[in-house]
This record gives structure tokens, sequence and C-alpha cells, in this order.
């Protein structure tokens, strides 16, 4: 298999962005997308990134990207990576590249010492839901994820009345 | 209220691996919590810390925690705050006490520029949902939390033979 998987640069941005507005549209919210291509340069490629990337490429041309961050288990006291985005072109499917992605995410995970890898997915995507079953992976279903959003999150901030961030 | 706020030192390590394990006991998971004092000093106190950690006093004594680290949204295409531990002691709650840590977390999500903050809730914890309504917070039911652990970490890395984190 000409399948080839190697850490994103900054010249992969639009191709980034391009991969990141069709897993939207696959999710059913192509309107969700408000990144630019100078937001994925500034917080992926700095000094003190928040998020890293691989890129798949087929026989030379992208099939799909992974994208990921740290983040931390007080119960195991290690890091663990979180798997934000998993996308392959949908004409690549099929050919093991999502299942490349996500081998070596866990290669990363393991690397760095993270105790697990977990990330989340829609409920009707089925595909990927059986997908992740047969590569071992654990449904979390007795946790809700739980969000604030824009204007609550600033109402919440407001009554704070200050920030005391370390 | 004498309830104070503060970011955590170095010198509250062991306070914060009590409240951890007390969090973890009233989670049902009491015998999960394998995190160490040099775990946590090492994860949240050195150069590039993996967590953040606030701690709040009430009368001079310790009465919670908050522990959180940031993530990362491609479609905002800013980062997130995820809050994944808040604890108040059991004989302290209805105070405000937890709130105050909410409101602080919010403050810095705000002062990071976050676009949201994020959190998770056992399905059972009526009193905690409850509360997290009352706050403007929106249950993302859509979306269920996969996760890779362990043996099968090992064995999905191993497949990758070789890991090329960035």
């Amino acid at each position: 298999m000409a399948t080839t998987i190697r850490p994103a640069t900054r010249a992969d941005i639009p191709q980034i962005l391009k991969f990141i507005r069709a897993l939207a549209a696959y999710e059913r919210a192509p309107e969700a997308v408000m990144a630019t291509e100078a937001d994925l340069e500034r917080d992926g490629f700095g000094p003190n990134p928040f998020y890293f990337c691989l890129i798949a490429e087929h026989e030379g041309c992208p099939a799909g990207f992974a994208l990921y961050f740290f983040n931390y288990s007080t119960w195991l006291g290690r890091p663990g990576l979180y798997l934000e985005d998993l996308f392959v072109e949908p004409e690549l499917r099929g050919l093991g590249i999502g299942k490349a992605l996500l081998e070596q995410v866990a290669a990363i995970a393991v690397e760095k010492g993270c105790g697990r890898l977990q990330w989340a997915v829609l409920d009707w995507n089925t595909p990927a839901i059986d997908f992740y079953l047969a590569v071992g992976a654990e449904f979390m279903d007795e946790w809700r994820t739980v969000r604030v959003n824009g204007e609550a999150l600033e109402v919440l901030a407001v009554r704070a009345g200050g920030a005391c961030a370390p």
C-alpha cells in the first residue's frame, strides 16, 4: 500500500483546513468551521503549539489527517493523547489509511508516556464506531460531555471578577 | 463568604492528591487513582506543564480544587479549556465554592482566548448536572467518548512500526 504518514508542516496548512472543512461537512456541520489558515498557523506551529498534526499521503497525494493534543489523567498521573480529528478522503476509504493514522497516533501516545488515547464519535456514525470497536476501543457511555460556549462563558467569567491563572 | 481561590503551588501537591482521591471515591472508582505526588509534581509544575490547578480555601482551610488544561477546536480555530476535575469537600457544599471555582476557570478561559469550556459528568450525578444546567452549560449527548487503554493501546502502537511525532 503506497501510503505514507508524516508530521504536518506549515506548507500543509491550506490542506489541513480543507480536511477540517470536509470532516465538518461529513459531521453535518459544514457552517461550523470558523478557523482560518492564520489561526491554524498561530496555534499549531509556534513555540508552544496547542495541537499537532499528521498527514497521510496515498500515491503522493494528500489522503487524510490526524490532529491531536495532550490531556491529563489525574487517576493515572500521566498525560493522555486526545485525537481531535481523524479524516480520510471518501474516495480513499477502505484502503487502511484511517487505521494507519490511528496506529501512528497510538505509537506517538506510547512514545510520550501516555496512559490512554481518547476521542469522540457522533452516535450515528456507525462505520466509525465499528472501526473503533475492531481496534479494541471502549465506549465511556456513562460520561456526558458538557460545554459552556460563547455568551454563557462570558457571563460565567464576568462573575469571577478577574482571572487568577497560574 | 470567606472563600478565596488561588493557583496551586508545589506545596499543595499532597492536598491535590487527597482531593483527587476523594473525587474518585465520589465517582465510585476509589481504586482507580494510581497517581503519586511525584507524578503530580513532574506533570504540573515543570517548564511545560500538562495541567494547571486552582485551590479554593474556606476560612483558611482547603475546601476544593479545579484542575484543567487546554485543548483545541479545529472548528473555532482557537484553544479551549478542559476542566478535568472539580471538587468541593462534602461538608462545605452549598456555600457557592464550586460555582466560584467554575467562574474562576471560565475567567481564565476567556483571558486565554478560549472559545469554550468543556468537561464531563457521570450520567447518574444529578446534583452536578442540575448545577451545570443552571450556569448555562449544554450537553453534547450526540457525541460518544471513545478510549483505547493499556494493552490495546500498546497493540495498536506496535502495528505502526515506530512513531513519527512532530
